[in-house]
């Protein structure tokens, strides 16, 4: 039996951080073709599988049940799988990099495509880009995090935030090439870990598996055209 | 001792969220002001208390222990406090609507005012507000909330889905009173819940406290102006 069907466009960007956690955690999933998670989305709230605004959403098909908002479903799944550190604090720092990434999703297609990009909203947002990454590198540093070796929170293992951090700035960094550079520069330290997490076995299939099925999109559309331009 | 320090800017919006978990769980808490909220938010990742992009940040003063996120923070107190549900899946729900209030935000302030509201795009917006409506009235519906007994997911007393709710819909539509009927027609079931969660002791005391302190500002700033202006 399938673990888990997870709704999200074919593309990485939100979906890929699920993905990376489903593959670690060694369960198994399904994904809908567009037109069912179209149907999905569209729906009048009392028909669907959880009432939601859009993707990703995950069913538990073992517990019957759905969950949405990308950090709601990490949530579940690290305390499913025993991603959580043992350590209040450790934990909620966990969220905080999921909303740490998800702000810079956020910021990177300009609200979801909202606006599209140009050289000067670029030139404008950069520094912020730096600050993000350099938040993710103090915060590793903090916890005793090297460029070669260890986790973010200083955990013993990877822990939610060490997948989350991999999935923002290595799928990031190797979407979209020019700004690994920027991430080496920036936080040297989170470029050592993305390496060492993309190197694990699952992480590795799970990679090959949405690079087969995704191509070069990050997060797609016109937004995706005009932040190649720009950057 | 004092148990909390909140950093957060002198207005309802994202930092009234921690304001009720805090007043609601019987914790102390202190406030600076405003030099040094925007100081700590200027500091370079590698000086702030914890590394971050902007307020909320919470510290709790027992545990000399600093975390920013609005969502990471609910975690944390909700954690400590003894406010989410035991069911794995309700925990989850209770993070979805931390999100879903959060991306409520975003969207009636377009995104943190980096856009300001005209008509027209106010209404090509309220259907939007309209479906945010519904999807917590629906997520009640399912766990068996009616108009005048009961809590959003079906627990048998309030948890932070409750608390979250209320302080959205509760504090937006009596900060901004023509929303207020639009709650009402889309949302029944969310309208009582917000009115007996307000009734509360200490939810009303921390809501006096709040309106002596900012007044009528919900999210503040020219983005607040032409919000009022267009609803």
């Amino acid at each position: 039996m399938t673990d888990y069907l997870l709704h999200y466009w074919p593309i990485a960007f939100r979906g890929e951080f699920v993905r990376a956690v489903l593959a670690y955690a060694g369960a198994s999933w399904e994904e809908p073709g567009m037109d069912e998670i179209r149907a999905q989305k569209s729906r009048a709230p009392r028909d669907q599988i959880v009432p939601h605004m859009g993707p990703p959403v995950l069913t538990d098909l073992r517990a019957n049940a759905s969950i949405a908002q990308m950090p709601a479903i990490l949530f579940y799944l690290a305390e499913r799988h025993g991603l959580f550190p043992q350590e209040p604090m450790r934990r909620a720092l966990c969220l905080k990099a999921v909303e740490d990434a998800n702000d810079v999703l956020y910021e990177m297609t300009r609200h979801n495509g909202n606006q599209m990009w140009t050289d000067d909203a670029w030139r404008v947002f950069r520094p912020r880009l730096d600050r993000w990454m350099g938040i993710f590198e103090e915060t590793g540093r903090r916890f005793g995090l090297e460029a070669g070796d260890g986790f973010l929170l200083g955990t013993a293992d990877a822990c939610l935030a060490d997948l989350v951090t991999a999935t923002l700035w290595g799928t990031m960094t190797e979407k979209l090439p020019p700004l690994r550079p920027v991430l080496d520069a920036n936080a040297p330290r989170i470029a050592g870990l993305c390496d060492r997490m993309a190197a694990r076995p699952a992480l590795a299939a799970q990679r090959r598996d949405s690079d087969a099925r995704f191509g070069d999109a990050w997060c797609g559309g016109q937004i995706e055209a005009s932040l190649r331009a720009v950057i």
